[in-house]
């Protein structure tokens, strides 16, 4: 099918209601749908709408329970570690960051670790809840294996993404949201699409040499057939390889075996042709400026050295220095603006799922 | 002058007497040698002894106080903010490490900030601390400014490095201690030494391109004739160079601007030839598994995670996947046992100061 525009909240019912139909309660529902369509309005398409599908199929396959309620096993005022029992992702990852949340703006910290949970979507949703508290916020998970090692060949680790929010004043907050892999596997599936070859640096092959065929990496990737997605900095240690692999580590540490989660190949939804529960580990912690140097004065230094950063000297035939963030916030408006585009293959997935499920699905450029 | 080969305990002591002879106290003393001494031990010789020159010179000029004392400004059970006064780094340092373990041990976490401080040598030497104390440890700190941002052909921030450290039961502790530049100042020194050319993702010129002559980018960096070194990952976006620059502006917000420290380019001592604070910021965070999984249950966890590491796959022509912290550990072995080698240029200046300060000092290979 070809490309269609979609309004956003049309898109925001739709998934609501394609969740609640599979045994998901409405508030619960309202959170992925949410989730899922923030992903599609900043641009990162890759964890948008396109996931559902892998949603419901979790829940059918019985890796995913639905109506799963996350359960608090141990807290203090500042701490928590919270148990997903097996249900989406988005709901014990809300449920984790509110916490961690009410916990700064009482006591300055809040640290609170998520386990036996699944994909919980893109990492940046939840720093920016914690940002809209004026707080700092960090979130973080592992994810089903996909990455290797420096000198390594096997995808033992997943492309753990790590997101760090912070507050401003007039301006937008400053938000990282990265994989610790070189790129997400929704890269890869993008140069897929456009019939591109890989950098020689993103994706090795079963023996370790790079691999630039995109269409061959990502059935390498599916059937497990070796090899896998480089750390940030790429393979070796020249451009800082070994540094990547090492925040891959850190994060399944700090989300996967701190929490009781699975951690590094073991995060799998199937085995044996089987499913498993894979039993995801994230962290979520927040900061509270106010109790450091203080809230006012944070923003106005937030403000003055963003700044500073946008407005320092370009390298030759740059015209841009982008602030962390900036690009999703301008990708929101214009969507918001203009609806949101789905691909071709996406925009069959949901019209089949309208027509199955029996909800209505309407795009933007249907009239 | 020759490489020549000292026994460390005697580097310790030599350290301790040239700083106490600079009117600084016999504990902190104390930390600053066996701070430098260590970073020599584990092979970092950029943070070793070779800065004991720099030290001098601050306290000389006046923007190291030898005498300082950190005096906390707030605190709660678990977070504190303290003011270094424009001490020593490692005096600061090592107060804010000590107060975070203590925090984590009896609440389960510590989080603690450091402004108005300087340079306090290897990020990995207080995450190891905690790491002796079965905590998870996190250190931080800006620097002077050195590196550019993508897109950017300005010196606007330091090489920022973070350190992680985590327990583990068989195994060695899990070390991770990186700048957030591709690489640190030192690397480029090391390349210049040796004749070697640089490769093109580390360092700009003034006008954004590739530099790969070390000794002009040395040059550039020291008189701030414009270009940098580039972040993780190098220029552009292609293997990460965005995910670096994001991580280098993440440790400047919570070690800088949170803190009430300088960030950016104003982390400098010296305005117009004048001397000048750095107030340098640097964070440092301790978590305690056993408010978490459990501190047994933990240490096997993450035996088994390194294990799992270690014994995976290997590439074609490699034998050893690293991890992170073991090379360093086995150079510690290696140095204690046949001593500590220092470069020719870091030997004449030891001997130099052991005749100026009248400190005696011994080489290992002086018989």
């Amino acid at each position: 099918m070809e490309e269609r525009f979609i309004q956003w909240q049309v898109l925001v019912e739709f998934s609501k209601r394609i969740m609640m139909g599979q045994h998901v309660k409405e508030e619960d529902a309202e959170k992925v749908a949410d989730n899922l369509v923030m992903a599609n309005l900043r641009g990162i398409d890759s964890h948008g709408v396109a996931r559902l599908q892998r949603y419901i199929n979790g829940i059918k396959k019985g890796y995913i329970v639905p109506d799963a309620a996350p359960k608090v096993v141990k807290e203090t005022v500042v701490m928590a570690n919270v148990d997903a029992q097996n249900g989406l992702g988005q709901v014990g990852a809300c449920y984790c960051m509110e916490t961690a949340i009410q916990k700064a703006r009482e006591h300055g910290i809040g640290l609170v670790t998520l386990f036996n949970s699944n994909h919980y979507g893109f990492a940046g949703y939840y720093s920016a809840m914690a940002s809209r508290h004026d707080l700092i916020g960090v979130s973080m998970t592992n994810s089903s294996p996909l990455a290797v090692a420096t000198y390594g060949k096997a995808a033992i680790f997943g492309t753990n993404p790590i997101s760090v929010a912070a507050p401003a004043g007039r301006n937008k907050p400053w938000i990282l949201d990265f994989a610790t892999s070189v790129v997400p596997r929704g890269k890869i599936e993008l140069y897929n699409r456009l019939g591109k070859e890989l950098p020689e640096d993103w994706v090795i092959d079963p023996d370790g040499n790079a691999l630039t065929h995109p269409a061959t990496a990502l059935r390498n990737l599916k059937e497990h057939l070796g090899g896998g997605i480089l750390p940030i900095g790429g393979s070796g240690e020249l451009l800082g390889g070994h540094k990547g692999y090492g925040l891959i580590v850190m994060v399944d540490i700090l989300s996967g075996v701190l929490s009781g989660a699975n951690y590094g190949k073991s995060v799998v939804n199937k085995i044996d042709g089987k499913p498993n529960f894979p039993r995801v580990g994230s962290l979520f912690m927040t900061i509270n400026p106010d109790f450091f140097i203080g809230l006012k004065e944070f923003k106005e230094r937030m403000d003055d050295y963003i700044e500073m950063i946008r407005n320092s000297e370009k390298a030759k035939g740059q015209t841009r220095i982008y602030i962390h963030g900036e690009k999703e916030f301008e990708e929101e408006q214009k969507r918001k603006r203009d609806g949101i585009p789905l691909d071709g293959k996406t925009v069959e997935n949901l019209v089949r799922m309208s027509e199955e499920y029996g909800e209505n699905l309407e795009f933007a450029d249907s009239k």
